[in-house]
């Protein structure tokens, strides 16, 4: 219920692997580098994972917070 | 009729949980961790609910708001 | 021509059923309990209306207003 | 070239019937009772007019101004 | 490069006849009698143009400017 | 890195012409005229460019700028 | 979890090659020139690379933030 709720959980997940659902289906594995107020992102050995849990290594990625349906931090 | 009643039932309904109604038809169902000032949410032991009742388990989850439909707090 | 307009129309129907287009086709009826200044509304009782006059009862909710296209308010 | 443009054509056809046509492909008809700086309208005996010329009775309506493409105001 | 560019060929085009393309393929040819700083346009004798050239009057018509890709000034 | 960034590039294009791929595919050549903040264009002696090659002309527009992808300025 | 994450990023790739994934599917590489704070980027010796790794070349480009998933800097 705090404004900056989506801050602090990111914030907790600096350095860790997590997981991005985006529009249109795509889905990025990778581990969190930083992140500003509009949920961009900017993540390290980033990939992408196919429906068939194949991944395709993407390396170093900026991933505009518009696109975003859903973010899942690492496991605590 | 209030600025903040989206926040007032978001605010009764932490803890407890909640079924998410997004755009392009996912539908999930979690415990209401936290929300900001943008229906971001999140959510705690989330699980993606298809249409034939199965659910796949997706763990903590932040939801960005612009994608979200309907929220459903839980029976009062 | 009032600045609040649809605010004065929502505020005459609380407690009482409306009816809400949503983009994408879907319609749900409720008893309208709150609104704010995004049209975001909080519904009782609600339930989706298919076009065969079926229902499918939903029960609390709160519906984003970006995703309503029309308000029915009850007939006065 | 006014700021005022929309608001003052709107202000003209307060009690008309005006012809609204949708992002999607809905056009409603309607007596215009109100309107807002986000051209969010309010219509009274409101239909929806299907290409071959029916209308379905609509009664009282409130439209958001962001699925709006054009509104024809009554003839002068 | 000046920030009232559009509003300067805008109001250079008033009472004349504009050409007006519209997101999903609509054409729109009128009479340009006003618009504002969103781009909403008021016409007068406008006219719905298909690609086979012909047309379908509309009379007095605002356009939302949101949902506008182009305008044509009438040759100067 | 400038705020302006845009903006100088397309300074140095005025009177130039300007190669211009919009949502949706369709792509417009002409010489720029002038702009604003929100990348809203005027340009003269605009046409439309087909994938085979052939050009329509349009004659001077202004061309919504939340429409534009991608703006080619000329080689320098 | 600054403010000016992407513009750091960013920043640190001017002069050097970035692939760059658009809404559509389009992917477009090129040298990153220049960039302001709606991630509206300016590219030299751009080209779009297809699917089946062939490229087109496009020159100087300005590509519009909005249409922006994600931007692919250079490894370091």
């Amino acid at each position: 219920m705090s404004v900056d709720m989506a801050i602090k959980v990111l914030d907790q997940s600096l350095g860790k692997i997590v997981l991005i659902k985006l529009k249109g289906g795509k889905v990025i594995r990778g581990s969190l580098q930083g992140f500003d107020q509009h949920m961009n992102l900017s993540l390290d050995t980033a990939e992408e994972v196919s429906e068939d849990g194949k991944s395709n290594a993407l390396g170093t990625l900026i991933v505009r917070g518009d696109n975003i349906i859903m973010i899942s931090p690492p496991p605590s």
